[in-house]
């Protein structure tokens, strides 16, 4: 069956968050004269991404916005550094914007605009309403609403985020898809039973990525780009 | 200040639903040799929406999504026109999505796109996320993102739903600018901080129409159509 609607991971299925949040970091470094490698950086504030998002799948902290975790993040992480003392807060807040400037791969946006003639297209991301809003603007991404974590009020893979976003649609789980780039997004979907697409993001983490090369479970469909979904 | 958003109220300020409505009643009509006046019927349904939504903003009713209002409204109109019967419950669900196909007012989607280069533009509408999806398909509206009554759960003029889609912007209220062609509309979000536009659609009602025909307040704004919003 074709799905009524196709919702998609973002952070790295859609876009390429380590390109964007290091070209933005090297303009902050070069300015500021500070020798450190832009790509490491925007690694290891990823890296705090998912340590920060399980305190509230636990339920040990309510729900904040990723952009909020996004900035937390960053100030552990100049600390961490010893940089902390050399940003001031405007610029703190303007380097975590680094997070809405992220280009997207190059057949996103033809591939989108593809899908979207016969379906709905959302994303369903981990990213707020005010954070996809911008990514889409940045990089000129279609939408047709925007789903995901906020509306759920929970971080994905809980199934909150995935069954939030079906009953957004009006729809039932068998008539969307989860699109990502990732395993486990992909296999906490299909428990709620929605279809499933996987794109491989093969340099997603850079030259040596270890992990989602390949499709580890038995998705409906394992595409190479986003417009060959059908 | 220029606005960093453009906020709209949907249902008569960017679509024309009394035509659209009565023109898929009409088709249902005439299929079925009913001999009703198709625009009396779509003002008789309209006619039940403020109650409907009466019982949510005074706290007798849980937040529930306008489309199931606008299918119990319609059950409620069937019945008094003795054509309950007449329907089956297909029928009647496919009746009901009269509301996703709204045609935009003429100069609603060049002045949405024009605007949209410059500022994020979204609904702040009283329909549901998967409504207004269907409606701005349906009329090619090219929204950012959906806000409104759904992220708020209540309805407006209730101040949480300006406030919650000021809020998952990210930005503050008099950041953003509410453009409505209802001055009880634009009188609830100016409370709340916001700027403020009015833009007359004086036969929204036909052409008795009686209220709404000018700006009744201060507005920031008063334009003729949505291109010319600055």
């Amino acid at each position: 069956m074709k799905a009524c609607a196709y919702i998609f991971d973002v952070f790295g299925t859609v876009v390429d968050w380590r390109t964007g949040v290091a070209r933005e970091a090297a303009r902050f470094f070069d300015n500021k004269k500070i020798d450190l490698k832009p790509l490491e950086f925007a690694d290891r504030w990823r890296g705090k991404y998912q340590p920060a998002m399980q305190r509230i799948r636990s339920g040990g902290r309510g729900y904040i916005a990723l952009d909020t975790l996004h900035r937390e993040n960053l100030d552990e992480l100049l600390e961490e550094y010893d940089l902390d003392s050399r940003f001031d807060e405007m610029e703190k807040s303007a380097l975590n914007q680094a997070w809405e400037k992220l280009p997207p791969w190059p057949d996103s946006v033809e591939g989108l605009e593809y899908v979207k003639k016969s379906a709905i297209i959302a994303p369903c991301s981990n990213g707020s309403i005010a954070l996809m809003t911008r990514i889409a603007k940045f990089g000129g991404l279609p939408w047709d609403c925007i789903l995901g974590a906020e509306i759920a009020r929970n971080y994905k893979p809980e199934p909150e985020v995935y069954l939030a976003s079906v009953n957004a649609l009006g729809l039932k789980p068998e008539q969307v898809c989860m699109v990502a780039a990732h395993n486990n997004d992909l296999e906490a979907a299909a428990k709620c039973g929605l279809q499933t697409a996987f794109i491989a993001r093969r340099t997603e983490y850079g030259e040596q990525q270890k992990d989602d090369l390949e499709p580890s479970g038995d998705w409906d469909q394992v595409i190479d780009t986003i417009g060959l979904l059908s």
